[in-house]
């Protein structure tokens, strides 16, 4: 019988995928992560190997505080960000990194990309924020993340002059909000080229947010 | 032999590779359907089913208030929109909703396309409208594309702060029409970021428009 | 043994391909042909079928008034504009027809894209030149490209409000014309976005485009 | 047992299809090549063969004044200034050319791409210099580019109107370079069309670009 790591082995490999196919990556940079349920382990991406490459068994089991538990080559080098959002946010069970163009673009300028879109409402529930100017070495990354998204409705965060942090109930989730994350931030952006966005009222963006996490959500996980 | 409904069941979930293909869509937004001819039913796509795992069998059949006759997924939570489409406008025979990038960051300023490229004026005979703004649950938004669309030759409206819905005789032309909605939106935008498009004629739009339906319909037509 | 023609028919079925990997038409926009060597004739593709179902047998033979000798389909609904091409400009032996989405940008401006780029002066050797609004039905389209590209080094002219039209020596020539058109139109776009790009000096205009077309032209000739 | 030459020959020519893959080349434009370790020799793609026909055996065997030591068809055009940095850099085992669009667009304006993005400090260093105007036809173009890159830490420069050249320690890390030099010019490109990028401070640059040379590159070394 498959063991849950070993399922989660598969599906955080396979999700990689998505990141190539939506263009959210080059080369190998980009990296998602997923939390083994009830056990203060993740498995995430290896560093520095191709995206064609990457296989279950490629994957790194790692502890909380980042360091390997099982693998055969170094975790990704944003494993200690990662970590740091186990530790301190017991609901996220995946987070996913990438330098995505447009997300990095407003990140670039430091920029919260607002909401003006419906399908934002629903996924974003507001702007979605910037986190601060941090070095990679320590855990100023994981801190900036965590003080960012906690208690905010956006599962993203635009790590200033960086990238972009994702977090989900599952691997899956954060990789998806990572995959609309761009869609919006290159909406967004092209949108303002030629002008201002209109507003959407903050009654509406709280109605379809709440429509989009309850209705549509009980529909989904009653599948 | 092969029912009316399983030919039309292949035919929208084949032309869901087209969205996918165009770039038009991304995770599982967006989505097709197709009218079943002379009954009050339309095919459409499933609620939150990836474009890799969309078969036949996955369509949802649903009756013109959008209540599912057949099918064991939930239907797309833009049903009611098509349904009410389906029920007021009975020379429609397809409809097509997507959030495609270029599309959707005109209809974020609720700004109309302008008819500038003769492509344009083929296709849809004038600029492509902007429809209210409408909240997702009742119907809203059905009521707010027939408004706009009925009179006008554009097969395709902007939603504001939304995405695109187009219509057809049948559901690949609605396809169709969302595909040629967002490559003029893209090289209208385009064109206008370093300068103003020039003008095309209203009697050279109304004559490309007369022949492309009429000359090149009734060659197509004998094909 | 194949004969000239089902040779034609091979290479202008084949080039087709290339318009798609290059994202320079959608849906069943674009066309291709290619003259018969030695004979008043060419081959070009048919009207509305799909590029994935384009295959040799369904290219047409038309001769150099436009009307087809030999096909099962309607020509492509620019033929007329590639006879009068192959007609009064006997050097000519392959046109290409695209609405790629940055050269039709510039088009809708009715504005030449500059020679600010060395690839751009060993491929068109000036300015790619912007042609009169034309509508279809007779013979404007294809004087406008003749009287455009008369003695113009450019294989490609860009038709106000329309697109792009590219000859060559061959169908392969125009093909390569078209996917290099756009990938200039689009390179000298996006810097124009951020300033002005830098001229170059005609004489190293002259002195690129003079080597291109011989030293580079003999050594190609020679493989 | 196969030969170092025969295996840099498959290494030069596979590397060819990361430039496809990640659209920085278009018909048979750009160009990789690879030193031959320890001897005067290096391995190039021939001129004007497609990407889809490039194979191990097609690769040209060159000395450092660029001339044939084996080969079928000519060495690509950029021969001679793949040949001058060889002859001048010793360090560089690996040499890209590429005129990929937003690079191209920073060096049709002659301007450098700043490096307000931690990747970019990881990656390049410093901003992405711009060499001088230079003519193909003799040395101008490898003295530009060893004159530019020589004592910079950016393995990238932006050939003022003509394109990008790239250097590594071996042909992998130049495509490598080529790849994220067209990334950081696009994202960048795009984050200045809203605004200005805010500017990372030089100790910060150091310290990223230290870090990445240092501790990543020795895990990298280690695997």
């Amino acid at each position: 019988m498959t063991s849950p790591i070993d399922l989660l082995r598969r599906q955080v490999s396979d999700l990689h995928q998505e990141l190539v196919r939506y263009d959210l990556v080059v080369w190998t940079a980009g990296n998602v992560s997923g939390r083994v349920p009830g056990e203060d382990l993740f498995v995430i991406k290896p560093s520095g190997v191709p995206y064609d490459e990457l296989t279950p068994d490629t994957m790194i089991l790692c502890d909380l505080d980042g360091k390997v538990v099982e693998g055969d080559h170094a975790p990704s080098s944003d494993t200690a960000a990662h970590a740091y959002v186990y530790r301190n946010m017991p609901e996220v069970g995946g987070v996913v990194h990438t330098h995505s163009t447009y997300a990095c673009a407003w990140a670039a300028r430091g920029e919260a990309v607002p909401c003006v879109l419906t399908a934002m409402a629903d996924e974003f529930g507001a702007e979605i924020p910037v986190g601060p100017f941090a070095l990679i070495g320590d855990d100023s990354i994981g801190r900036g993340i965590v003080e960012t998204l906690r208690g905010h409705r956006s599962p993203a965060v635009l790590m200033k002059s960086h990238g972009v942090f994702t977090i989900g109930r599952d691997a899956k989730a954060a990789v998806k909000a990572a995959v609309m994350c761009e869609d919006v931030a290159r909406t967004v952006h092209i949108s303002r080229q030629l002008g201002q966005p209109l507003p959407i009222a903050q009654d509406d963006i709280d109605s379809l947010n709440h429509r989009y996490r309850n209705v549509y959500g009980q529909q989904r996980a009653a599948r």
